[in-house]
């Protein structure tokens, strides 16, 4: 089986374009020659190099308790973050909770209240999946005039992880939700007792009580020990640390559904309840901040998703929109999940422009700033898709480009 | 959309099963009440609860340099490990590379010999994917009389990982691999320079030379900054460190390809370059030295893997063999991938047997051991797959199975 090679025509602008580089390293044929010396032991846990010095990026701040964490995904490989650099947005700082002391509750308008342990949420029927997570405010700079400098401090609030858990379905089922139920609030055990309310029909449909990220218990500052996952909704309703799911026939109307998390229209109306992030992309390499060293070939790469579903093509522009190309997708292609785009592109010293859109399995193409505004107007701060360009200058250095 | 939700049988049995001790909870209705406090800030690298205990495991031993540590399988969810719990196997301690400073060469019967540094490699296409690693040796001491006591100690060496790189066949085109070449000497620059003999039809067909793991940079542990990977090969070929890859018109017969990593048959031969992990899988919870603290309804789970593709079907017996039932596979079913299974099962307090049998996209099945032995007697240590069997007691208590 051969899975996910380089087509042919990859191969041969590779041969064509970087085989003179390639041979310019023969002078440095000779192999290492440190002094054998033996290495580092076994250990328990590990660590990553000390070479590598990726880290979330924050806004300096007096209250580093409630804020955001941005994802270096200018580093970033592959369609997963690891844990430790997976973003984090809190509301009071993450709350330090024993598992065997931790509950959660379901009540309100079910049949027979529920009060489960993490062992007896363990021991559910449980399911895995990729997902993406983006906070519905991720890239809210764009909608200002000047637009993110680097794509981790402007498109950072988002990531990738393995999420494994208990369908939410089958505790409410278990619960005995009565038929006046239209609504769950999910509350968080964090100071502030975050909470949103989530439509029992999403509830039904897909959400997932979470208590496992990447292989392993999730960390806390993603939610330990048990978070609501509702895949492919702004990152905030996925409320983290989870204690109390109440059953009602409205919605809570929470901070952050009114004041926060809702989209101020041009007509001063806000709507609320915005919950699934639309299709969205951005170019991670080459992008703000970064150089190229030299001319010559380059591996382009990015990231697309979309809160509906799967990804079914990435176009990539090389030249300020004048044609747009189709991205190399990674297979497979998950539904709800970070996809890796890729396109092999030479740069030949000139200044350019470019940019990614994505577009998803419903048909839905990410927009131009220009017409989302025409639509949303500039008074929103959440649910920001628009195309992002980034300049490449004449130097190699990359920029961004004025909105 | 609605993925991999339980069935509707799966949520019955559930209903019929727990309810019971799940209302008994009602008690327990109170919120949390613990005063209100800030939690812990934002941070740029995050750290997991230390609540969490997980460990590799590692043989007591003098030469912490050389040896192997196991992945706590028994505390796996999902199918990927995270990258601090990855099993190692090290010959001479991980060296410490600067990436800066670090080399690949591709020398021998090619027309174009290379040498690349890693920003030059980060530039060339590259494609990510989610696969297996097995140590040719992991599950060995079920040759034995007497098999592992636990699931850590007996089959942790083995681990998931995103992997991101470079397609091997795309350094070689631009090489140019003479006709005469036939294997690759992969060679890493560890104290020993462990090496192996890739056969050049593996190298042109998947082989991969690694950068990325799991969302960043590959750990010292696993073969920081370069590693090759050999999709579904016994885990000593996937050389880490990897310095320098020769081609050659004959294998090294390098000492972990004679002495070690060969298989010694009933009629004293030894078959070597035996690369191909076979069909395999093993219940991880309930598994031994776990106990199950009540009669009830339990989710029974494991991983199954294959190096020759796709894992078909994964049957699981409770009774010590009398009948199989077909187990739930977590979708997506990937190539080479760990993939978890996963059955609802009720523990009625009676001692019993379990077992878990994979059979791949190929058609085979894993065997029992006597089946095994039959073929390969008890001299090997290595390429052992058959059946694990674990006691359920009639108190709880997993034990091994005597073999």
């Amino acid at each position: 089986m051969k899975h996910g090679r380089p087509n042919r025509r990859q191969l041969l602008q590779m041969g064509a374009a970087v085989g003179g580089s390639l041979l310019a390293g023969q002078k440095a044929l000779a192999l290492e020659t440190d002094p054998r010396k033996l290495g580092q032991p076994l250990g328990p846990y590990g660590e990553r190099s000390s070479f590598e010095k990726a880290v979330r990026w924050t806004r300096e701040s007096k209250t580093p308790e409630t804020g955001s964490s941005f994802t270096p995904l200018h580093d970033s490989v592959g369609i997963l973050t690891p844990s430790s650099l997976h973003y984090e947005r809190h509301h009071s700082g993450i709350p330090t909770i024993d598992p065997a002391k931790h509950r959660l509750v379901v009540h309100g308008l079910v049949d027979r209240p529920l009060s489960l342990s993490m062992a007896e949420i363990r021991r559910l029927p449980s399911l895995t999946r990729i997902l993406v997570l983006e906070c519905g405010g991720n890239s809210g700079g764009e909608w200002g005039a000047t637009t993110g400098t680097d794509v981790q401090r402007s498109y950072g609030l988002v990531s990738g992880s393995e999420w494994t858990g208990v369908p939410l379905s089958l505790l409410l089922a278990e619960a005995g939700v009565q038929p006046r139920a239209s609504w769950v609030i999910a509350e968080g055990a964090d100071a502030c007792r975050m909470m949103r309310s989530i439509p029992l029909a999403k509830a039904m449909e897909n959400s997932l009580l979470a208590y496992g990220q990447n292989g392993e218990a999730m960390r806390p500052a993603q939610g330990y020990p048990l978070r609501l996952i509702n895949p492919g909704w702004e990152g905030n309703t996925n409320v983290k640390w989870l204690h109390s799911l109440k059953l009602t026939d409205q919605p809570y109307m929470a901070r952050d559904e009114t004041s926060k998390y809702s989209d101020l229209m041009p007509d001063g109306k806000a709507r609320i309840f915005t919950y699934a992030m639309e299709a969205k992309s951005v170019i991670t390499f080459p992008s703000g901040g970064q150089t190229l060293p030299t001319r010559g070939l380059y591996e382009l790469t990015g990231l697309a998703w979309s809160g509906r579903g799967r990804i079914e093509r990435v176009e990539v522009t090389t030249n300020g929109g004048r044609t747009w190309v189709k991205a190399e997708l990674q297979e497979p292609r998950l539904p709800i999940a970070l996809t890796r785009f890729r396109l092999a592109w030479r740069f030949d010293g000139q200044d350019t422009i470019i940019a990614s859109r994505a577009i998803d399995e419903t048909g839905y193409v990410q927009p131009t700033r220009a017409a989302l505004i025409a639509v949303r107007g500039t008074n929103s701060n959440y649910h920001y898709n628009g195309i992002k360009f980034w300049n490449v200058r004449a130097d190699g250095r990359v920029t961004n480009v004025e909105g």
